[in-house]
């Protein structure tokens, strides 16, 4: 089968920065090393100048989502290829079951629209009620299917939302399971009560779409989530925090021990929310996902929040609805589908705006981008680490490769890109996935159906400290 | 009619500590000076030695309570007769519906129980349900009844929880009514889950009733309603904060130019948690309350709460249930009735470990007792105040006087005594109501029936400032 | 003597809101009444549609001061008269004696200037070295001068700073003597070394003032004094809070229970630092103050501590230099003169930007232009409140009157005005100084010397507690 | 020369855990991998059962330290052969220059002295005074001498106390040359103002210790050097972090984006403050070091800021006084010799409380022991990691085995063991150095003067990103 070998870069970590060859071997690291020989038939990439650092991975996608009475416009095959265009290898995307149906139904629908995927995949299950079935299905799920994430959504009131009910019962079924329950924290019931009044007011344009959602209404849920949490001593995963109010609300539970993790949105570290008073109105529909894009400030502290090791992950939530779809909101910006793009982008904004501007190490970086996904949801150091025997997926950077970012250009399929204009510096120059070159200097060699499922087993090592102290925890009745 | 001079103490209020003398005449304090002229027929009181304060309110007392299943053996009479032994003059008790029962219906019937009050008294009115009468009956409430504040319970699952639809709903009628929500908080379905997990782990006494309350099921309540006030710039006012969680997230409010009060207990301030797990079970039960006492460490951030100015007012949720009631839950803690005495011992019990210990000035003590309650719940300065033109309820107060707290000697009708055999320095000599002396050295001169109705009138000048600010701050549309 | 009715207004206090009016004779308030009747002779102010309200106390004012080899160009008279423009009728003013200079004689030299002003005023000292008669000194001039604060500069390296070791001594000796030690928080040592390395890079211009001052330069030391208070158990008073930084020091004091108060300059709060980067030298020199003017989020900050309580008063730091004196620093930004003016407009910029916008009740206006002055520096109730005995220095405020704020129309005695071109609405009718009219609708009615010095006696009732909880708080030695 | 395979175990670095044998060659770990082939002469480490970690760094210690007037009791040898005993294989120990002393001088000294080590060792170089010849020398240090971290004590006034102008300065030229400034946080004048107050109340025993060292003191001095940091974009490192008050200064440096990095020692977290009113004097004063052992709350807020990633190491401050060398200070507690051991004990009694408990996981373990040090001082991965290539210090960890801590059976060097009594569950059953086994199932096999100095360069890639930041935040001059 195939081998390559990446020579003459420096391999760049969470952990070490160094000079080294790497080898792949059908589809694994067989040897990381300095001068490595060549094997005979082995294909060399020329790494010089470059860093070869693992694949991204983006634990947040939503690739074929039916949503609000549409789907997504990205496929798992297309949305993997524009991953890769960005250096990004893996996806954890989600199976989300309408209320009353089934985990393992809705879980295997998703299983066959992914079979496409030119690159690995994982999914988390969502929660989206609560009944014995539910109940049992998780244990299944963990057991025989290799998911060990379940998501909350605490928005989306008369929809998918998980009401505390469900949530108290699902995070206790997460711990004897040795899964991570992840939240979609907004507070549905005031996002709900909120896009009436506006209504009301008659403010139905884009606008009113982060009126309807402010921060305190996402600061309020992450604390709940985290609290809920706490009580019972599992772990949580907070995903795309958008504001500082939910940032503080992680802070404090990790001062307070807590097994606390957080992911932030490429977006939502470098736009503010002034794109919905664009006069445009496709321009500013385009941008409406949820929670929304925050004032300036929030871009700070989530900054400072990775800075800090307070925030682990970073991810898209990359969900594309074309033009035509978001005007089904045209004069109720309730009904504009929620979601943007930004698989293709994410590595190299961040690098920029992260690295260059000596926010965050090329360690961290590697960190935020890949392997502390990689540890959080127990694929590492399978992926998110460039030692021998992981997967080889790898990403060869051009920390010195310059482009200016565009919808005209990209990939991804959806006409608005939410970085336009943007001149990043650092770009991949070749994405390997399982071994192969699926991206070199600017052209795309994915391979439709190429990607695997990922199983991903139960109680991560991340977390494990937290499984051990809940069972040392017992309380003992009062003899009297 | 009747005339007092109080000759010779000390007045203490909020702002100020002066030598003076204060006549009361029908009921009203005409004269606060040096050296006042003894008036014809005048009955003088010797304050000598004593400080003068005002009648101490307390704003959460539940007499004749219905609930679970039982009624609170204290009725209207005997409890305020109770707290004029110990210098509260002034309670406001609750109006608590059934869910679907009529605001009106249940107001009116909490009107007739209460006339046999020797105090006055005032009502807040819990919103337990929610749909338009609720809506209807809240605004003929404020408009024609004198009430300016609603309860919600956000514990007390499949009874009178009030739920965030109701708690959003009902907040924003507050605004709109000028009134001040107020909120008992703890996360309701926590609690439902952790008590059904303790009784399937055999813990029945009462050591689990603080298992299934932790704090962190208040400080996420507290958090909630805090943030859902923050929302829509309503003011707001957290009952009974116990633990330092919920100071946190009053705090965090506060910080943020919230207005957002505090209470709290006498009881939380002075009890710990090690009382549930005494080994007598009448004593245990005894101490059941919600939300429970509190490690020790809780009690610290409470006085330093006070201390901050981040909690506002002292009260006792003056709850009595008689043993054979607490005994419903001999096998299952969640059936003992939740509630403790204190409306007697609240002023002594604060004064000894606040003013005594240093912890609080003797003015902070008139204002976390008596006119920071006033002020909130807009019956300032007729009450709270020592000032010509005010309510003739006044306590002289000895501080060199000592007692022994004990069940045995109190005048509240409950077998039990939280602060059984705390000896306290500083005690009532005299209180007075309506310019009448009610309790004399020890003697109970309470009346039946002559405590009165207060209404108290929306939109208090506390925060008159968050009227103006909501009403400044309204969202346009964008033009397109 | 004189004799004055003020007829038809509202009386506002920190506590309450009234219709009243007001009753001054000799100088001293003798009824404040519904409806009183007109003592024969007496003039009568009409205050309909206007509020009645203590005179504002400016507790950090400069006057006549030498500081920076030249002296300020507003004199005792000028600057008391300017104030009774703004409504504000008594400063208290610093004491400054030069290192190695006796603390008694520099106070007999501010005492000789001061004569000649015509407002009520009082001093705080400085204490800007350290020897046995320094410590004899501050004992004298509290027993037998009516000082009760000492202040403490931690900048001005070489100059007036006060090291950790005159500061750790003088603090302990305010707890003997019940005094209250203030600060000027910002790190001396650390603001003369970025002096010194923007110098050498070429930075000489009034847009390096902010850059050798930044933030944490006033944290650090806010949290210093704070910690140095903290483990002595004094009281502590930071002037000039311009930071979110150093306001979150004050907090996490209070927090903790102690006493810490918080006075902010009307200037921070309304002005950013833009002003330096003005290219018009002169504009941007004339705002040259210490601490600077700080970023726009920085103000957001200090409104919301004054809306929690967290600060206490407000003042202005009025230290007048003229164009010339500032033009001492033209090629050196460190030689400009620190100082701007202020003392005419604090109250109505904090009324129009304060009341007018809803951040502030009427009530809290008062309690922080003047009230809780009054408490914290023992003036209380004979200034800031409205009551008989009282001093009546009032305001008459015009709610509806409108201004627009220029140097070109003030009675400051300097070039240039911080808040030139600013509408405010909301100004003094009519200013009461001794009883007697002192500014009449725009027309100053000033006497030279006609202000007396206020003695301000030891141990505030405000925090009395304190030295109890000292005294209480006696650590024994272990029986070996 | 040597070779041996460690075979059988369970390799545990601080990023992951799994089944691998370990070959050292040489001193050098040359292979890690699943059953790796036996070579030729290799002795084999049966590791069964055994977790393999990378040997301990311990990043403060005080090995022949001539202090107080007399000479710990632990030389260089003894030292690092007692921390072989407890899996430590690696030391930074301090050179610490008297006030004018070269910089030189001290470091050669101390380079001198070091020589007899079993282990290897480096130096932090201490800052104890300024002037143009210390600047000079820490541009020496770093460029020839390997020396990456400066320590600067903010106590011990009239000793080796570092003031302001010594801080800020060093600071400033840590950020030139790339090291990293480390602290002892303790405010020296207050310490010196406290002392002599206590000894003037009479008491003089080691009770007083902790009394003159309150945790505010702590507190203050870490918020400071954090701050100075913070204007100059350094890093920082905080040594010995004892209080909670500590810790949340170093919190706020994290959440700010700064790169602060806090050390806490074995002690801390495991010992409080009641050893000083032991009524045993030799007993107390043998706990006499400085921060001091603190109430339990203090410990809670360690672990939990452990868990947090807020600190980063754990050491030792090894520094062995015998009893007649406390006993110096017997009527002065003041005198007594501030030290204590701990070099043999961090490491089982860090996985005792921290690992048994489910307070940290493995990898967190291995992280705080060891690879965090590594990092910050730039060692790894030569030291701090299980990697081919890295140094060959390595523990073989029997998770099983069980001892009892005492004075009585230990190797370290000094009467007393502050963990006397502690049963530990985890010990080494085998300590590797240079490849090489020094210490076997209990029996040592130090060889003194086998340890060598470890050069540690500048710059290191774990805060790389400050450098870059720093260096792109040039101010500009206004254009006038």
């Amino acid at each position: 089968m195939s081998t390559i070998l990446i020579r003459g870069g420096t391999v760049v970590t969470a952990e070490q920065t160094r000079r080294a060859d790497v080898l792949c071997q059908d589809g694994i690291i067989t040897a990381v090393g300095d001068a490595l020989d060549v094997p005979a038939g082995a294909e060399v990439v020329d790494a010089g100048g470059c860093y070869v650092m693992p694949g991204g991975i983006d634990p947040h996608t939503h690739m074929e989502l039916p949503f609000m009475g549409t789907v997504t416009t990205e496929d798992f095959f297309s949305g993997t290829a524009a991953g890769f265009a960005g250096g990004t290898t893996t996806i954890i995307d989600f199976v989300i079951p309408n209320p009353k149906q089934s985990l393992m139904e809705a879980y295997h629908t998703w299983r066959g629209w992914a079979e496409k995927a030119a690159g690995d995949y994982s999914f988390h299950v969502a929660v989206t009620w609560w009944d014995e079935s539910v109940h049992r299905d998780m244990g299944t799920l963990v057991a025989d299917h290799g998911v060990n994430s379940f998501k909350h959504f605490m928005a989306y009131k008369n929809a998918i939302m998980a009401d505390d009910e469900t949530l108290v019962n699902s995070f206790q079924r997460c711990l004897e399971l040795g899964a991570i329950p992840t939240v979609h924290a907004e507070n549905g019931e005031l996002v709900f009560q909120l896009q009436k009044k506006l209504l009301a007011q008659g403010l139905t344009g884009p606008e009113a779409h982060p009126l309807s959602r402010p921060p305190e209404v996402e600061g309020e849920a992450a604390n709940r989530a985290i609290q809920v949490a706490k009580v019972f001593g599992v772990p949580v995963y907070i995903v795309h925090v958008s504001a500082k109010e939910a940032l503080a609300a992680i802070e404090r539970g990790q001062n307070d021990g807590q097994r606390v993790f957080g992911e932030v949105l490429a977006g939502h570290l470098l736009i503010d929310d002034s794109v919905y008073r664009n006069p445009d109105w496709d321009f500013a529909a385009g941008h409406v996902m949820s929670p929304p894009f925050r004032p300036k400030e929030h871009q700070d502290a989530l900054w400072r929040g990775l800075q800090a090791g307070h925030l682990h992950t970073t991810a898209t939530d990359h969900c594309c609805f074309c033009a035509e779809q978001k005007a089904m909101g045209r004069n109720d910006f309730t009904k504009i589908p929620n979601g943007t793009a930004g698989i293709e982008d994410r590595m190299t904004a961040l690098w920029t705006h992260g690295v260059n501007t000596g926010r965050l190490t090329m360690n961290e970086f590697v960190a935020v981008t890949s392997a502390n996904a990689a540890k959080i949801f127990n694929l590492y150091p399978r992926k998110g680490s460039v030692s021998v025997g992981a997967d080889a997926d790898l990403v060869v950077w051009d920390p010195k490769a310059t482009k200016t970012i565009s919808a005209k250009t990209q990939m991804q399929k959806v006409g608005l890109n939410i970085f336009e204009g943007m001149t990043v510096t650092g770009t991949p120059a070749y994405t390997l996935s399982q071994g192969r070159i699926v991206h070199a200097l600017g052209e795309s060699r994915a391979v439709r159906g190429a990607g695997r499922y990922i199983n991903r087993p139960a109680f991560p090592p991340v977390y494990e400290a937290v499984s051990k102290r809940n069972a040392l925890n017992v309380p003992v009745a009062v003899e009297r």
